[in-house]
């Protein structure tokens, strides 16, 4: 059971928070316990705001399709899925809705060309209630056909930028950064990025959402007024860098190839969100909270944590450098991230985690 | 252009004919032949069975959704598709219908789990004119949500069978039919089989089309009164099963692993799939009509023989023995198929094509 009030994250992997999206199978229970701590949230919006009638439903459609955006390749996306289920299972049980009868689910798995979809579709919880596909392709653009889609879920996967903005794209140009992998320096830029890239992904949804149908948002966020270098996630990025930096001394990688990675991520302030989707006009924002747990499942550790930066950089770091410097790659980060691992935990209170309610306006 | 009357198949690869379901992209041109004759019959049946408003469209609804069952990894299926899309949007040009505006598509490619759905995504046309998902399972049960398919397709996929029928599992029994891969003794147990897994198929195609909902299927077909082993195919499976039997003598397969190696899969007859048709009692058969072509694209040659029968073999003899025999498997089998070649090429006659047209009564 989750408390939700604002109060400090001390989750252990809290640190890299919304940029884990792309993780392993098994190295993602941050992103789990968030998910759980949704799940209360998701049945509460359900229960408020979801109805059959005002959806068109009748006795000819009776299907509720379901979509998960970023989905990786599970098991948190099966979990979400079932948390959604579950929840309109309740609400259609408590008020002995006989509409219920018959009525079936179809889900929606999407996430990039590049996901293992091969896997997600192995993995299949065999006692699903609904019918499963895979939509492959980025959630900046259109994905389904118009108005085909009851709830959206999108969970750690926001941040995402769908390319670096053009003043980051080589860090050699800033001195200052250039020990990181994220060009603090360039801000703004990022902010612009992150501006166009949400405007497209909530014009495609707008489309493809029902009049009345409802997307549900986990995302990490920046709080405001701490400068980045002064959260976990900014002292990951400078890691990160440093040990880039050091393979580059130590002749294993090329200087340019370095200098050309960066991390294309963006974490916006609550503030930013907010506006942003006021901005859009196509949805009400029925809800930004701020998510707080009790607590870790797990105790944190030096190797947890550098497997989960794993499981969430290894896509990246293969795509950018080749499966050949990988091995190398890892292998020294888990040697600095144990180094560094007190002066991250000390600031994984400055990660925000918020669950967002949007509605398709009518 | 193909001819729609009743001859000879004289196309090379006919003698696999029904069974090349699960090839390579890369060797499948016998189908897409194949599906190039379907496509103009695929027109003719949307332009004479095929009404928006008798499917229930409105101005909220405008979304025409496709399955391809047992799709493989591409590209035969994407040309279905386009073939499908491009029949409807004929149909409505040719009649002006303003309904048209804003129609759009979604397609759902369909194949077993084990199917190859990340190279299928990858390859997926950049042009394409449809909002493409997959969906992994087996097409003897329910896929979709009721009412949620306006057209089915199924090419080459419907022969396989859900499971070997238990008196042909071992055919040790049957010292007659051990050089093949086939149990042709034991013929009844193998149409059973098939007719049970047929009405799986109906049953969950009937729940899954809208009533008026369209199945085009393209199938190999034994002719009546022709004995197996006097086909093309009969002649593939006598090649396989004496290629098998060799490798034992040779002491590279093990006896027990080649007994227990049978071929899932019944081509039925014409006579026989009408009646299953008739029997469904959910579709009106509107045609079953013998495919025949006019020539071959590519001339036959032994090699390309052999490479086509790999493309339809490798996953059943992967699964079966395992890679590391895979490779000593086909090598040999090349050797014995261009032996063979002109005996199975003087058979290919006997191997048919059919389209049949099926519609979800109302």
């Amino acid at each position: 059971m989750f408390k939700r009030e604002k109060m400090a994250n001390t989750e252990a992997f809290a640190m890299v928070g919304g940029d884990v999206a792309y993780s392993y199978a098994k190295n993602s229970s941050y992103q789990r316990d968030v998910l759980d701590a949704g799940k209360e949230l998701i049945e509460e919006a359900i229960s408020e705001n979801f109805d059959l009638k005002s959806l068109g439903f009748d006795t000819s459609s009776k299907v509720i399709k379901i979509a998960d955006l970023g989905c990786s390749v599970g098991p948190n996306t099966f979990i979400a899925m079932q948390n959604i289920i579950e929840a309109v299972e309740l609400k259609f049980f408590r008020a002995k809705n006989q509409n219920l009868l018959g009525l079936e689910f179809q889900a929606f798995f999407n996430d990039h060309y590049e996901n293992d979809f091969n896997t997600l579709f192995k993995t299949l919880p065999p006692s699903r209630k609904y019918f499963a596909a895979g939509v492959p392709g980025s959630f900046h653009g259109r994905l389904f056909p118009k108005s085909s889609l009851h709830f959206a879920h999108i969970s750690y996967a926001l941040h995402w930028l769908s390319k670096l903005p053009k003043e980051v794209a080589n860090r050699n140009s800033s001195a200052k950064s250039k020990s990181s992998v994220y060009n603090s320096s360039a801000a703004e830029a990022y902010s612009t990025q992150f501006k166009n890239d949400m405007e497209c992904f909530l014009n495609a949804r707008a489309e493809e959402l029902v009049p009345g149908g409802l997307m549900f948002i986990l995302a990490g966020v920046a709080p405001d007024c701490i400068p980045i270098s002064n959260t976990s996630t900014g002292v990951f990025y400078e890691v990160l860098g440093s040990c880039l930096n050091d393979l580059v001394k130590m002749g294993v990688l090329g200087e340019e190839k370095v200098n050309s990675f960066n991390w294309p991520a963006y974490r916006a302030t609550p503030k930013e969100l907010e506006a942003i989707f006021r901005k859009s006009g196509k949805f009400s924002l029925e809800k930004m909270e701020i998510l707080a747990d009790k607590g870790m499942k797990t105790p944190p550790s030096p190797e947890g944590f550098a497997l989960a930066i794993r499981a969430a950089t290894d896509g990246l770091i293969r795509n950018h450098f080749g499966d050949e410097f990988a091995e190398q790659i890892f292998k020294h980060f888990t040697t600095k991230a144990e180094e560094n691992f007190s002066r991250i935990m000390g600031l994984a209170h400055n990660n925000l985690n918020v669950f967002i309610l949007l509605k398709r306006l009518e």
